[in-house]
This record gives C-alpha cells, sequence and structure tokens, in this order.
C-alpha cells in the first residue's frame, strides 16, 4: 500500500459528462494552483473511454504537483492510469472486492453514519469520507446532514483521516477542521465559482487555519 | 484465453438501472430457457455494487446452463464474477486496456463499420458484433443501419464469430445467420415481449434454421 497523505484542500475535479482532456485539464490546473493538496476525478456521465483519457491526464498533472491522484469509483480506470487511489461511494464496488482486484491502490470510502465509517475501518479502508457536514447542493439525493458535533466524533472515534464534505466553504473550512477533520474536499464552492482558482485558494487557505499547529 | 463458443441467439439480459437480483434472475431464466447459447447483462444505469450483485448471479445461472456469460462495458465486474468475458463498445475502455487489466477474459467489441471491424481484429478482439443490421429503437442515438449486404461483407472479411445485431426478431434472424453471421443478438423484441421465453425461443429456432448445415 502508498502511504497516502490526505490533509488541508482535498479538491474533487468534478466534471459534466462530456467534458474532455481540456476541460479537464484547466479546472485540475486552476484546482492544484489553488493549493489543492488531494485530487479526485469525479465524471459520474463519462464514458469510461473519456473517463480514462481524462484520468490520464490528470495522473500527470498531479504527479507534477507532488499531490495524490485519486480516481472516483473507478478501479479499472484507476489502476490503468496507476493512480495513487481509488474513492468508493457506498453504491460503489465493495471495498473488499477493490482490494482483491488493486492490492496497491488506496482506498477512501465514503461515509454518511457512523456505524458506515466504523464499518468501512474494518473492511480496510486508507481514508473515509464524512458527510453531508453542511446541506449541499451538488448531491441530487443527498445523504441527512450530519453536522459538525457527528463529525468530531467520528474523527475522534476512526484511526485513518477523515475528509469531510457536504456544503463546506472557505467560510466554514476553518470550523470543520477544527471539530478534526484531516481534510475538507469542497465541489460546489470551488468549481461552481466564477474564480476556481481563488475560490480553491481560499478553502485552502481556510483549511490550513483551521489544522492550526498540531 | 477461453475459448468462447459464439453461436446462435446471443441474449443480452438488458436490464433498467434499479432492477435487483430477482428482476435479474427472472430475465435470465427465461433467456436461457428459451435457448440462449450465451448470455451477456447489460445494465448501463445500475450502480457498480447493483451491477457486481447480479452479474454475480447470473454467472452461477450461465454455469448451470452451460452458456458463457459475458459482463457488458465493466471489465472490473467482470473479473470479480469469473465472467467468460467482457463486451466493449466504442466509447468503452480501448481493448488494449481491457487486455491488460485480464489477460484471461474473452473480449468482443461492438463495431458499426468494416473499419472499426478490421481494427477489433487488428487489436485481438475474440469477435465482434457488427450493427444495427436494421432499424432499432432500443438505442437513443442508435448508428447508421448496416444492411444484409454489409453484414455479408464483414461475415467474410473478418476471422472471428461476427454477431449481428439491431433490429433483428424471430422474422429476420433466419436471414441474417444466411448472411453469415455466427450469432444474432436481440435485446427490444425479446426482453420487451409480453412473453421473453417464448419470444427468446422463436429467435434461437429462427438463428438455428438460418444457420443450416455447416
Amino acid at each position: 500500500m502508498r502511504p497516502l497523505r490526505i490533509e488541508g484542500f482535498y479538491a474533487i475535479c468534478d466534471l459534466p459528462g462530456e467534458a474532455g482532456p481540456e476541460e479537464a485539464r484547466q479546472l485540475a490546473t486552476k484546482l492544484l494552483r489553488g493549493g489543492a493538496s488531494v485530487l479526485q476525478l469525479r465524471q459520474k456521465d463519462a464514458s469510461s473511454r473519456r473517463l480514462l483519457a481524462n484520468a490520464s491526464l490528470l495522473v500527470d498533472l498531479c504527479r507534477g504537483a507532488g499531490v495524490p491522484f485519486i480516481v472516483n469509483d473507478r478501479v479499472d480506470v484507476a489502476v490503468l492510469v496507476a493512480a495513487d487511489g481509488v474513492h468508493l461511494g457506498q453504491e460503489d464496488l465493495p471495498l473488499r472486492a477493490v482490494r482483491s482486484l488493486a492490492p496497491t491502490l488506496a482506498v477512501g470510502v465514503s461515509t454518511h453514519t457512523l456505524e458506515q465509517a466504523e464499518e468501512a475501518l474494518r473492511e480496510g479502508a486508507d481514508y473515509i469520507g464524512f458527510g453531508p457536514v453542511f446541506p449541499t447542493s451538488t448531491k441530487k439525493r443527498p445523504d441527512p446532514v450530519v453536522g459538525l458535533e457527528k463529525l468530531a466524533e467520528v474523527c475522534q472515534r476512526v484511526s485513518v483521516p477523515v475528509v469531510a464534505i457536504g456544503g463546506i466553504t472557505a467560510a466554514n473550512a476553518a470550523r470543520v477542521m477544527e471539530a478534526g477533520a484531516a481534510a475538507v474536499a469542497v465541489i460546489g464552492d470551488v468549481v461552481r465559482a466564477d474564480d476556481p482558482e481563488g475560490a480553491a485558494r481560499r478553502v485552502a487557505q481556510a483549511a490550513l487555519q483551521g489544522r492550526g499547529p498540531r
């Protein structure tokens, strides 16, 4: 297992299905320049071929920036481009299945309750996502909001990095980090900003501020 | 490479995204009872976890029936359930990428022109799909109809089994086989029939009839 450093601003390069390499490169470059310390490619509606092309491009950008690169959902694509990890939702392949296909890939799992978080830990997740911390408009059918208290509880209970997600912005990222998150994942507030690079920078700085000296 | 026998009625178990194991089992059982000689699971809108569960169930049904089992698009799922093969469209992962992930899996490729068919052959496809032979309503944006003459030409030119697809019914399956196809793939005329098992049986018989003595 490659040790995966998960901290600060976990950027999600969320692309519409039809977005090609140029769009992927532009958004990822802005996220990296803005201070992303992890980058995940998420393109749920893309064909496999398009996802592979975009992942192949982004892995190089991330290597150049010294930032771990993670592919959402698709272990086959993660292996093909030699990504650092794959991120699984509760409806994606089970963690054990992914491990059997790709033993050296780091695996993160989205969780929405303490029970799911502990289950992911038992199965050997390298990190977990936890949320939605606040109300979010990015997902069509979001899980119930967990809030900062539940986040703090999960961060205390689990032994792997917790990436907080859901409704996080530059304005609340510091408080989220103070609750014990290792990183904050942000989609909407950054990707749909007029200036994604500036928005990324504000989130990355807020995350650093909330982290404080450890 | 497992040698894959591709002939007769190539049944496509085409399921809506939300269909679970019971629906998958029911449809696959009807297709197999009706005389399917190959079965492909195609569930484009399913979550990865659901697809894995359904594939896992269907692979056992197919083993029991002595029929090859093929997963559409997803090489990861095909490997996890030990399917006989994976079927790739032009927008799925490239054949070479799939081979590198799963060297022992048979691979079929959908093609729509002679050029695509020859390209798939060069890349080492174990069989090709070719069509749409007739107008079809199953696909939202179908490729141009190729017709029986073009099908016959492709069957003569390529050295692997050709699975004809697109608008095929029990009424025209014999003519399609006479054009040189090794198998006929049918979705709409069978899966959306009031009696899928009976419809499958009619297609399988027509395919046998068109095949004649070889």
